[in-house]
């Protein structure tokens, strides 16, 4: 592999056509080291044979997106969604990712200060467990576009805030760039995340945005400054997977090895 | 007119399909006091007519949207971009109103720490000219989902910050709740900016959102829960206009005197 591509993580939700093996059989084509994995796609090819495929092909697994969604109506609802993050959490151990990527979700009503309690107490109860099967719980901020449907977790000042209610060895914080850029307050807030950032995922914000949820660019191709992202989360102290996170039907459409090549060529270029 | 709706401020915009003579008969004949006027509707009506058509109608226009993009690459595009903004003042103080709305514009560039800097000096060297003219700056912060193509100014505390290098007989906010809702400081930084709000503007948090320019909701469509807003900002010290403003393809495709019917309707029940 080249040493320059030694932290490339292919999410595979970046090549989402590709099923878990034929994402793992891209990866290894591709010479990439890691990947990052998602539940419905584990789910779809078995967790065993899933976890097995990724050691087979020597590849490691950057995160596991996702947990989260604590919010709920009812406290038995609520129930459920943290039984759910329990069973994520074991996904994760078995796939042998020590991070799982928590997506916090949206308020049941027009609540929000209530849902975001239900985050902290979520995460409060599965935490323990986490670590407890060496899994710690990355809080990832969602763009607050995202505020009504995914999360009312929308910058990463608060999402430090719910990790720095926990241990470090239990609870940090997912820097996507997608989610955070625009924010005033980003360079302070991953200098605070010191320690804590379990994560860092790349894409571009196209402007405007062509589509809420498939809008994301390839690195190079809208608005964000890259370089400077990367040196402040690295002044942090992480050094782990930077995993390339794209939503983007164009890029889906592509051939699976061409969106790899194109993904490695822009990781280079502009990561 | 029903007391209740002394407040209500129709933005233009809500019905879109309205030249600005047809807004200005459509208001009168609902039966409202208030218009929230765009320059390019104003410019195609002519600026003189339109103050006539508004005074005479016995309407008070409680905004000009918008001046603003300051940032540009070249100093020259700056300057001229300094002069239209002057020209905006002018408009508004011809209009009656004491309120230019400032959407501060995107960056030129990847460089957004720049281009707030461009929005801060030309805040600067607008402010004072406004303030002849008996005309306040209202600095909008928008939703970040516009940080890529219209706004640099993305939170309330951003707007905020800038408004308070200057007096508050020269420079205010304007609090939309489509773009401060998901803000965990939200309410904070109304009380924050007390003393300096010059407007308050409504609409609804459609989720997910159906597009990025043209999804707001009705109020009672979406996610936001208005009264806590409202109280905050009456608490804030400010009993101004209440302007509804609706970008949403679907209200625009109503007939407008329906359009007007409907918004009158959901701001009686949920603002």
């Amino acid at each position: 592999m080249a040493p320059e591509l030694e932290r490339l993580s292919l999410n595979q939700v970046s090549v989402n056509r590709w099923s878990l093996p034929e994402a793992v059989e891209g990866c290894a084509r591709g010479g990439l080291r890691w990947i990052g994995l998602w539940r419905d796609k584990v789910a779809a090819c078995g967790l065993e044979r899933s976890a097995r495929l990724v050691r087979d092909a020597g590849l490691e697994v950057s995160s596991l997106c996702r947990g989260g969604f604590f919010p709920a109506a009812t406290a038995a609802e609520r129930r459920a969604r943290v039984d759910d993050n329990r069973r994520a959490v074991d996904e994760a151990a078995a796939l042998g990712t020590g991070v799982l990527v928590l997506v916090c979700g949206p308020a049941p009503d027009r609540d929000l200060e209530s849902a975001r309690r239900h985050v902290a107490e979520g995460i409060a109860e599965v935490a323990p467990y986490a670590a407890g099967a060496g899994v710690r719980l990355g809080v990832e901020p969602l763009h607050p576009m995202y505020a009504g449907d995914r999360s009312v977790v929308v910058t990463l000042a608060q999402a430090s805030a719910l990790a720095e209610r926990l241990p470090p060895e239990q609870v940090g914080v997912v820097v996507d760039v997608y989610h955070v850029w625009w924010d005033p307050e980003v360079f302070g807030e991953i200098d605070r995340a010191a320690g804590r950032i379990l994560g860092y995922h790349v894409s571009d914000w196209l402007a405007p945005p062509p589509d809420p949820l498939l809008g994301r660019g390839l690195m190079g191709d809208g608005r964000i400054c890259l370089p400077p992202l990367r040196q402040a989360v690295e002044a942090a102290g992480y050094t782990g997977p930077i995993e390339v996170e794209i939503f983007n039907q164009a890029v889906w459409d592509l051939p699976g090895d061409d969106a790899v090549a194109l993904i490695k060529a822009r990781y280079l270029a502009h990561v």
